[in-house]
């Protein structure tokens, strides 16, 4: 499908695919497991962009393996507030239409970006909380988490606030997506709704400028509109991406700590301002990184 | 209290404060109970900014009249959700520290105002949800509402999407501080959260730029991170204020309508691109301002 030999039909655009499993401490010992979760994340996504899908199906497959996978604070493995329950939140958004969905404090369902998906799809609401959030998403078919599967004997996030999931896309017509799914601080209180499921906080598309998923001091990526604001940086400022996510995540310091990953029209950006972020990425048919 | 006469005291800066009872429809048999609210509130804010207080406390007085007056969709006279319930967001910030706190979904309590500010006073987190942020507001000691409160037979919102409430503030030492309410769109799915209780997306507020309430279409409010677009369109473009608010509503033109009202160092701005917004303001020892 590349394009340009032909001549005639629409250009290609490079694909790119970025993902990560939550900024924090992240321990020796957690990083071989992460690492390969991160890998396993790109190669589901970039088999999708590869394939022709567009960028919200591919940031979403993506985000479904991290969920799955107990070493991340996300879906299967997620951190439990101070009642010892699981609440889950997430968010995508779909650069060419600013489309967007979200879940948060959702329990008992298995992977809450399917559940951010429908309600995305629906195009009727962009949030839905709680409990008649789960009753939507089990209603469209999202499936219940089975009994059992948030305990994970001796998994879950290495430290109290890191490891949420996220992933950014460019797809072959340029489309960009971003989605971010989290299990928010440990011993959070019950009910408390961090920057993940918030559009514009830790989750933003646009194709105008850039995909960007955050990960951090939730409450601190609020405070700045985090993803929102390196959108603006670039667009208003006309930062380069990676200087402005530099940028934002400075003016971030005063309030706590965070990283990032973004995906534009001049490349990607993964900076972080915790002791690690793992994460991994591809770009077209280049060879897949991976860094903690 | 005024400072210059002394001239070793600080400079007082002129107050300022700016109410809305929501962008939408508005019937004129509803004109006139909405402008005698916004006065009231305006009155109540505006005591409390000449006698020295912080801008979060006055626009905090000002929303607790507005959600206590059934003709606002916020408080008492919010509208039902799809079930026949009534679920309240509420967010306020604070522009000297960017503190924020914010409740959504909140079922039973009579100011949810009041509820957000008890998030941002405990500073641990910014956003809490559900019944778990009712159990919070209550142990706080925040009043439940009397029984038959929400039950206001003909009053409540005069279309099915304005008449979401906030307040915009600037104190003696130049502070500002934003506060939003609603009951949400009339109908909605419950556990549907608007952008309102949404930091960044209804409500923002930054000494360095504006303090920032919106209304109107929360979905499209959320897709365009409206409250956060003006501070940037002010901070990074360098626009006026009342240009910045302009031109971000445009920008959301293709996705809904919406209003908002600001006040930053340079003036007020109340822009709305519904049919009517009850909107009043008053700035230092002028008038008071009333227009729908």
């Amino acid at each position: 499908m590349r394009g340009r030999a032909a001549g005639i039909v629409p250009a290609v655009t490079e694909v790119a695919i970025v993902v990560h499993g939550g900024a924090g401490a992240w321990p020796a010992a957690a990083h071989q497991p992460a690492r390969a979760g991160v890998r396993r994340a790109v190669e589901a996504g970039h088999a999708l962009l590869a394939a022709g899908a567009d960028a919200l199906d591919a940031v979403q497959a993506a985000v479904v393996r991290l969920e799955d996978d107990p070493v991340f604070n996300a879906g299967r493995g997620a951190v439990r507030d101070e009642s010892g329950g699981v609440t889950l939140d997430a968010a995508l958004m779909r650069g060419p239409d600013r489309a967007a969905g979200a879940v948060a404090a959702l329990a008992g369902i298995r992977n809450p970006i399917l559940a951010a998906r429908a309600v995305l799809d629906e195009a009727r609401h962009v949030l839905l909380v709680g409990a008649p959030a789960a009753d939507f998403a089990r209603r469209a078919g999202i499936a219940a988490a089975p009994d059992g599967w948030f305990e994970v004997p001796g998994a879950g996030a290495p430290d109290t606030r890191g490891g949420t999931v996220g992933a950014v896309a460019r797809d072959t017509r340029g489309g960009l997506a971003a989605a971010t799914s989290t299990g928010g601080i440990s011993g959070k209180r019950r009910g408390r709704v961090g920057d993940s499921a918030l559009i514009g906080a830790g989750t933003w598309a646009d194709d105008a400028t850039a995909a960007i998923s955050c990960t951090g001091d939730g409450e601190a990526v609020m405070r700045v509109a985090l993803a929102h604001e390196i959108d603006a940086l670039v667009r208003l400022a006309g930062l380069p991406l990676a200087e402005a996510c530099e940028w934002a995540l400075a003016s971030l310091a005063r309030l706590g700590t965070a990283g990032l990953i973004a995906v534009g029209a001049d490349g990607i950006a993964m900076p972080y301002t915790t002791a690690a972020m793992p994460r991994a990425w591809r770009i077209g048919d280049g060879e897949i990184g991976v860094d903690v």
